[in-house]
């Protein structure tokens, strides 16, 4: 029997997860759950219903997992614990300093309705995360580097959007190769933001607009480019939308650490990820993740959980004992 | 209150999980269990007795977690289900092919006497099985490749020992730069073992040993070395002794897949681990382990598992709450 998926948001990232389900032997689109009118929707799977979210709780015995594809600054805070009271769910809540009481706020509603909550899947968190809990689990004595990129920030896209004469924008956050390799020696390097990562942004301009006060203005911008060795190009928007419409992302998890009776022996544990497609990607873990939602609800339990509380075996729509055969 | 933990076997890799045990903050070591006569065993630890494993039984109330330090050729297959009647119990074994008959005889000990046995910890299997499983769920389109190296393989530097006229030596696997490149190029090739990795083989020959013999001989080893690319150096043992002494080892595991409607995005997953000592990491993997078959027996569970079953965060001496803070 078929895993029943509904998804909640019908963006980037819900679009993902439509193309992974789709993917998935074990697991059948139910539904797509909008908050649009949902006849505006065009839908790449044939016969799958769009409904309104509003009348998602219609739907309870006939979804088994719900995954949201919504945003952390506004629509996940909300919407994870609401319909944890419905269903077994999966997020992407990326907001880290929020994490604690996201969390708290899940668990709550998902053991008060006896399903299973899964935040915080993808890859930063979720892969990443995962990365640096087994390299600390393992080299306690040790330190760790994450780095991102080659790929799209889109929040740092988006201010530059905001930026007055700007028409359109699009930043690449790359990992300085030089720090990488100083990583991969197992010097120990201690790295500062500018050492780590550089910025470079592709700009369209409005008719009449100052370029030498708008690269002013992205250069010293705090937080998000003034730490920054930062490059700014300016182009037409038919080649922005021509080169840079894409969504590549990915980066680097390294931990680096010691053994031995004189900590005389080094080891370089390194994680990386060159992703095409940063929605797809995530949406892709986001789903190997409702399985394990699904599996841990038939086994009576509930709750709020992230990656780093689910055995890897709940992920893989493969058995344990053929797992343990031909992948162990 | 400390994890009390027992090793059994005091080899490279039982002085390791020594070390290990001796870094962890949440334990301690209990005993040393040895085959030999107990007397003849120099311990690292002070104080830590140094015990029979005849005598293993008597401290079943005394040890949480016995961490097996035996092979998988001869020591595992026995020690692993006998001792998981007494103890919960971690082993390395890795002997691929023969896992799921290993995990049946340990989980029929285990359930019995309502223990925990871990089995086939370390880094393949063990975090390379993990990078896989990971994948494989994440990218169920996709392609899988391993690079063992550069390292040294004991048992192909005990086939070269084991030919009539070496008195000693060392071999290491190295995995080709130009395979590793092609994958990460998202081509997809298809490699050959000779394409993957190459063999170097250091060699202290007996006095009045035909070189060219020992060198034939080697290259043309089936399964061992004759479809690979082999080179022989022959050297003084003094040399051997100084230069190649040490245990490094490592390796690589991709795995490149595709999402999207029509497949058009591609990504690349890398793991790889660049180890000084292969048995000091190997024991920490075990040490990690001990810990979450020490927690699982705490909830009342029994029977064998892999890392595949386990839940990442079991692995920490850190609490659920302190990872999702400062780790997600």
């Amino acid at each position: 029997m078929s895993i029943r998926i509904g998804i909640l948001g019908y963006g980037n990232l819900g679009k993902g997860v439509e193309i992974a389900v789709n993917a998935a032997p074990d697991m059948e689109l139910a539904a797509v759950f909008t908050r649009r009118d949902p006849s505006s929707v065009q839908k790449q799977t044939a016969g799958v219903p769009v409904v309104s979210a509003a009348e998602a709780a219609a739907w309870k015995d006939r979804i088994d997992v719900l995954i949201l594809g919504g945003g952390s600054a506004t629509d996940l805070p909300e919407q994870t614990p609401q319909f944890a009271g419905i269903f077994n769910v999966v997020d992407s809540f990326d907001t880290h300093a929020r994490i604690p009481e996201h969390f708290a706020n899940v668990d709550r509603a998902a053991k008060e309705a006896g399903t299973i909550g899964i935040i915080s899947c993808g890859w930063d968190p979720g892969m990443f995360s995962l990365a640096r809990a087994y390299a600390n689990a393992i080299l306690p004595d040790g330190k760790d580097y994450t780095f991102w990129g080659k790929g799209v920030s889109q929040g740092h896209s988006d201010a530059i959007r905001r930026i007055k004469g700007v028409k359109n924008a699009r930043q690449y956050t790359i990992p300085v190769e030089a720090a990488l390799e100083a990583v991969r020696s197992g010097s120990d390097p201690e790295l500062t933001t500018r050492q780590k990562h550089t910025r470079e942004c592709f700009v369209v301009l409005e008719d009449g607009a100052d370029a030498a006060a708008v690269e002013k203005e992205i250069k010293e911008m705090p937080n998000y480019f003034s730490d920054y060795d930062t490059t700014v190009h300016f182009i037409s928007e038919e080649e922005l939308l021509r080169n840079h419409s894409a969504l590549p992302h990915g980066g680097f998890v390294f931990r680096t650490g010691s053994t031995g009776a004189a900590k005389e022996h080094r080891h370089i544990i390194e994680y990386k990820l060159t992703l095409d497609s940063n929605p797809e990607f995530t949406a892709s873990v986001l789903t190997a993740c409702a399985r394990a939602a699904w599996r841990l609800q038939q086994e009576g339990q509930s709750g709020c959980r992230t990656m780093l509380d689910l055995p890897p075996a709940y992920l893989s729509e493969r058995s344990a004992e053929d797992l343990r055969k031909h992948l162990l």
